[in-house]
């Protein structure tokens, strides 16, 4: 140990698990999607505003689903005042508080986006990450449904703005106090039941992934995974009477009418409170989203919708990607939630002591993408590279750099070779490598001239799939043409012309 | 205690300090910079690479400048597996890891930028904020000065792109080596002297603000703030002999003129060699510069650049804003250094464990956006907002979304109104605080009529500066007309027309 600081070990190069890096192309289709999805934003009129990554903790709150860790999904530190701040893990609690903050000086109802990151200490897995991006639209100010189906239709329109076709994405629609009025009307109110009111949201939630024999072993005696008794893992069941989970199915199944979604929560809650305004406001959206005209191939009410997080209040929505597809093994993908949101009428209140409602929409940017690029929806083609300046003289780097300037003067990309100057092959290596449109060389023959070569690798990429031999190839050096100087940048306009390569 | 959770307190809205939210004209002018900073970069061949906002903490390294709190400026947590992980404090550290996890399948040399936030636990201050955003571009594997050259030219047009005229901006460029040969000449050589080095180095860092004299009593015995003995706070000075601190002056003075700054270096570290080889460096990067026609209005060598980052190794550049403006309470700001870099050779072999030369540029985004702000050199217009729908009569609120939805279709910007409706007033001026260029208004009377009424508010605005009496505005309403709701959509352009509204 004493030596360690004399004769420092290797570092590894490495990321904390969960984590990664963004190449070029994933990059570009970020930028994409964001532009897209801000395009529609706007036009529903919400502006942009952003909070840092970081906030007080009990600002935050402890929101998010059943954690198995102890720091409950966070990432934590202690200032220099012993306040607690944490990395925010959404953008709505961060939002809540902004609100709060700034309320007198809003306008309200107040509707605003933002994207960024957020920060999850969960155990990652595949395509599960500790850092990744939302897009989020909320309106706070607003109690009405028109506020709820409007970000319903919002979701739709940015998925078709993605390019994800009517029929391939589904907005589904439930409401809180419906589930609420099916646990209300099944008797599973009160403290006490709060275990096996989680346990039927769980079986609820699994109406997407199983068929309904399957739920209702979730919501009786319990379930094997292998199917049979004893075959593969159990999970524990609800133990509901066949009659109660008959009431909780009847409710929660999938239905391609709204109105026969609706008449059947109707009649199975019609004892519970909750259960009647759950109905109702459900039937509000569905009427203000079929009015303005969408379809129920875009926003449907599903009752089955559960959401994990816990502030929602009221209507909750999820929008799922119906396309499947296969992963690099042949085995079948199937996409599911790429964003979700709903009413939460509660967390602006907890700073202002007064009712705030508020709704809003949250798009899982990293996970869309990964859908979108795996399905081609991306345009994730490599652009052309810069012109690359050889050096071929290394006392003459100045004349060089002075070419690569004209062209960048002209806005053209260009680079000066910077590697190790002797071997030419290496330098056309590189261009290719950097997927340049055309090289730049001068030699001393050509610097007597007052000329310079230019090597069109496009053109000569083609030329070389045509050409047999090496010694035609050396003989007729396709694609390779010389100038004066003084024309490079000219020069260099035609080669890029001519294979459509942008600039400027 | 007991009932706390039954009765929760009132939660405060506040951030940590040293942290902001940013709205609409801030981020816009966010976006501005940042499109206008990736075309230079993009042109100059860099492509862009993102890391997450963590890292291991070894993997950052410890270079932030002296640290007066205990954690040493970064955020920091221990994962589930003890190890330390901190949030970023700059954007080189992490791009050194990167390059040494992928150094086999990346081009090299490696030209690259990224942009995003940075963090840094430091006390705040007016302007000094605890997340910020920097925009770097580095060049990895390439020992050249013309990889420096490059930088340093980048750096300036990228100032010229961001309206920041020639003589209002200058990159100052240095060399580290310089400065190890200043401290070699005037035996400050060897770990024992280490304290005394930082002290003169901060003396040599204060030419920009201090005159020489006044850096000579740094250099020397020490400076009273106030001018006199016993005048102000003292800063302790180096201790250096009389000719020690006019070798230090006569190196880093100011000069215009580059070849007299070399020539000067050349004659007072004759004997030193790596002050010789500084020399030699600076000597070739001023040449490539001259050679691609920037002038000493764009880059100069300032042997007095000293940066504070530890694990700089060659030539270090800063961009300084030369324009003052005032404050809000009239006194002179000078804007000082808005971004910086420098050659770090040793960074990236701390994984690599061979040598792989580096060199790279920072832009202090957030720095930067302030100076601009303040100087009008950003576009900080509000855009009008979206088209208002009010709700005339709330059963009708179904009607209003669809009218709203047809806008939307036509990509023009248009929200309902989803306030409390009771009070037209109301909504009217909720339209006004959302700049909006018009409303439109269906009562019963319209709605019979098969028409909608649509209020101009920009040209009401300058109609009402030009009327006089309440009762002339209402006997004329002026830019309020009706017309058939088919047309709302036809006409409502015709609006955004007149007033030169963008929309699509």
């Amino acid at each position: 140990m004493a030596d360690k600081s004399k004769k420092p070990q290797k570092l590894k190069a490495r990321l904390p698990r969960g984590l990664e890096d963004r190449g070029p192309a994933a990059i570009s289709a970020t930028r994409q999607m964001v532009e897209k999805i801000r395009e529609v934003y706007e036009r529903y009129g919400f502006e942009p505003v952003e909070t840092p990554a970081m906030e007080y903790t009990d600002a935050l709150g402890k929101f998010l689903p059943d954690q198995d860790r102890p720091n409950e999904g966070v990432f934590s530190f202690q200032d220099d005042d012993e306040q607690w701040i944490s990395l925010r893990y959404d953008l709505t609690a961060p939002l809540a508080r902004y609100v709060a903050e700034n309320f007198d000086s809003l306008p309200k109802p107040y509707r605003s986006y933002r994207f960024g990151y957020v920060f999850r200490n969960e155990k990652p897995g595949p395509g599960r990450f500790r850092q990744f991006m939302q897009f989020d639209a909320d309106t706070v100010g607003s109690g009405s449904a028109a506020a709820d189906a409007e970000i319903c239709m919002m979701a739709a329109d940015t998925m078709e703005a993605l390019g994800i076709a009517r029929g391939q994405y589904l907005v589904k629609v439930n409401n809180r106090k419906v589930l609420d009025g099916v646990l209300e009307a099944i008797g599973l109110g009160g403290d006490e039941n709060a275990g096996r009111r989680l346990t039927v949201l769980r079986a609820i939630d699994k109406l997407d992934k199983f068929a309904a024999d399957e739920v209702r072993k979730l919501l009786g005696p319990g379930r094997w995974d292998g199917g049979d008794e004893g075959k593969g893992d159990f999970t524990e069941g609800a133990d509901l009477s066949e009659a109660d989970a008959e009431i909780v199915l009847a409710v929660t199944q999938k239905r391609d009418d709204w109105r026969e979604a609706i008449a059947a929560a109707d009649t199975y809650l019609a004892k519970s409170e909750i259960g009647q305004a759950g109905v109702s406001e459900l039937e509000e959206v569905a009427k203000l989203v079929a009015a303005s005209g969408y379809s129920a191939d875009q926003i449907r009410i599903d009752p089955s919708v559960v959401r994990g997080l816990e502030y929602y209040t009221g209507p909750v929505y999820e929008v799922e990607l119906l396309l499947d597809t296969k992963d690099e093994k042949g085995r079948p993908v199937r996409f599911g939630s790429v964003g979700g949101g709903g009413r939460y009428d509660g967390l602006v209140s907890r700073f202002r002591g007064e009712p705030v409602p508020a709704t809003g929409f949250s798009i899982g940017v990293s996970r869309l993408q990964a859908a979108l690029t795996m399905l081609g929806k991306l345009d994730t083609r490599p652009d052309f590279g810069p012109v690359v300046v050889t050096v071929f003289d290394r006392d003459r780097v100045a004349d060089y750099q002075r070419m690569v300037t004209q062209l960048r003067n002209a806005k053209i990309r260009a680079e000066l070779y910077l590697g190790n100057p002797k071997n030419m092959g290496n330098q056309l290596k590189y261009a290719d490598r950097r997927n340049s449109p055309c090289v730049i060389i001068q030699g001393s023959d050509e610097k007597a001239r007052g000329e310079v070569q230019i090597k069109d690798l496009i053109e000569g990429a083609k030329a070389a799939s045509a050409i047999a031999s090496n010694q035609e190839w050396r003989e007729t050096r396709p694609a390779q043409f010389s100038c004066p100087e003084a024309d490079l940048v000219a020069k260099v306009r035609e080669v890029l012309a001519r294979h459509e390569v942008a600039w400027g």
